[in-house]
């Protein structure tokens, strides 16, 4: 689809090493919507672009978005800036977001004839996407990896059924458990669609990519697998491995999925993210050391003062343990919040969060730790 | 504080001997927020009353609501028809409930002295609930059991510090973890008064009490222990265990607290409330069968048809396992859903459900099955 581009390589390749468990002399370190409301200079092109799908689908305004953290933090990874529900509006649903409101769409999928016009979408659509990546790729010169991204099956139909965000997930529900046929027809739609799109993310210049499952927590056990964790596996299976002679990494997060670690850790990917609820050090036991860990600090620790933020992050570094060194592979740990950084978030606490991560770890792996 | 009265003898008692880990010739059923808004007769009588609050302060009325459902359904129990967070509106922070809206504090607590001004309220401030428990025990004539409730501390405390519901809780958590000192005053105050609460339920006719901690799922793992555990076991261990020559089980419910359900396990209780997220067959190896379990359904099944939310009851009853028969004590449950009944559920179904899980638990105990 897209010409193939020779990007600058890569000057700290401390995330990608850690996806793929070998040792680094540091955690690193990135954070869920880094690219966003709490800082400053993100509201003034915010406001400047009109509204948040005129900044998303806007290659420039994308790639400035996407650096403004790397150019305050020392941060470990870039995270293309874009939205987890892009998809389902390249099917014709209607994405648009109301300052101050979520996400909500103009036509969602209620019904069986709703469902049967459901189509992968024709990816020139989201070429504004791949345009991004290709962009923001650029722009980087290699100082950092650059992840894409996906909502999950799961959690496109859970808006695409809505139309909105839910307290309850009664509509989604409703269809899932009276019409479990319908729901599996969409899922597997999605599932297609969100594969082909980090495909195509992947060839545009993503070098890991990760699935946002944000609302696979609130379904019941067994639910759970059935009709998130099996379509995320569908998308999985489907991903290219290998782009321009690199692997490229694959990394699931499933908010509120701390009881199915077991399970998630049968996935096919090199990452698994963890909210808050769990304890990561459990968590390692749990899921084996055959997967890196991402995670998984409360975001509202960044409301503290610095010396409790300092002490909060090295609580979960300490409490995932002692960091792999040497060669070959061994357990590894991505620090990131627990679920995406809150648009109140006093900016200079994040610049605290990022020092404490890298200078605790480093001297976690220091000969006399 | 209440003169002793002497009710009915109970003709029912299956909820109390399941609560108790004794043989019961079917699966007791209740659900919580069974006399609430999807009924149409409670609809009628909340418009009567005005208010939310006006119904529930008026002892005619919570009687008649709390009987509602009892009068549709076979049901094992009834609850007080009340509010989780009655007693910091006894503190002084006026609570309301506009339409359509969740509860709201007039006077939330935000700074220190507003924490320093937090007392255990005046009981008689709480006389309308007692007043109600008595005029409630009076009206079922000893059909089935009657539980008390309260919101648990770090609940309360949530509404308490955010003023309403929340998506984020970050002023809570913000207070939490800037200033643990002022968070663990007001969870002290809130336990001594909870306890005080529920102990004045008991006096007045309460035959179990319940805590609902709605809101410990929202912690990280740690803090959840700090601050939700350790104050639900500061008011279970300030709970009067005797009343009127019975002794009064106590139920506590974590929505989102799968994770920690073996520490849940070493609580001062009787019986444990799960969430549908968790496996409720599991749930049983980890927490261990000194205790009951209550759930778990998924309140959205509800929506399903019939015959499916048969085969999901089925699936709840039969992932708990074979149940206890014979003298003695053994592993027993409560069937219930994982949270309040929605307001949108056909009444209807209620029936379905409730049906279903006698048939289908009666013949689990039938010598042939």
């Amino acid at each position: 689809m897209t010409t193939p581009t020779t990007f600058a390589p890569l000057q700290n390749d401390t995330f990608l090493r850690a996806c793929w468990r070998q040792a680094t002399d540091h955690t690193p370190v990135w954070l869920m919507r880094q690219a966003g409301r709490y800082l400053p200079e993100y509201r003034a092109i915010r406001a400047r672009a009109g509204s948040f799908m005129g900044l998303a689908t806007n290659k420039d305004y994308a790639t400035e978005v996407t650096l403004q953290p790397l150019a305050r933090y020392p941060l470990d990874a870039a995270i293309l800036f874009s939205d987890i529900l892009t998809v389902p509006d390249a099917m014709g649903l209607g994405l648009s977001f109301a300052l101050g409101e979520g996400p909500r769409f103009a036509s969602p999928v209620r019904d069986e004839a709703a469902v049967a016009r459901l189509r992968v979408p024709d990816l020139n659509l989201l070429r504004y996407v791949f345009d991004a990546v290709g962009s923001i790729r650029k722009a980087l010169t290699g100082r950092v990896p650059l992840i894409g991204f996906s909502g999950s099956p799961w959690t496109l139909a859970c808006y695409m059924v809505e139309g909105a965000g839910s307290d309850d997930y009664r509509l989604v529900k409703t269809m899932m458990y009276q019409r479990p046929d319908l729901m599996h027809r969409m899922l597997q739609i999605n599932a297609d669609s969100v594969a082909a799109y980090l495909n195509a993310q992947i060839e545009a210049g993503a070098q890991a990519v990760m699935v946002f499952d944000s609302w696979g927590g609130v379904l019941a056990d067994g639910a759970f697998q059935q009709f998130s964790l099996a379509y995320t596996a569908r998308v999985l299976s489907q991903l290219k491995r290998e782009h321009d002679g690199a692997i490229i990494p694959r990394i699931v997060f499933t908010k509120g999925g701390g009881l199915w670690l077991k399970k998630m850790g049968q996935l096919e990917c090199e990452v698994l993210g963890l909210d808050w609820t769990v304890n990561i050090g459990q968590a390692r036991h749990f899921v084996g050391d055959h997967m890196a860990l991402q995670g998984n600090l409360d975001p509202n620790v960044l409301f503290a003062q610095p010396h409790q933020i300092e002490a909060e992050a090295i609580k979960v570094l300490d409490s995932f343990g002692a960091p792999h060194t040497g060669e070959g592979v061994g357990p590894t740990h991505i620090f990131n919040l627990g679920h995406g950084i809150n648009q109140h978030t006093p900016p200079e606490h994040v610049s605290v969060l990022v020092n404490a991560v890298h200078a605790h770890s480093a001297r976690l792996r220091s000969p006399g730790a």
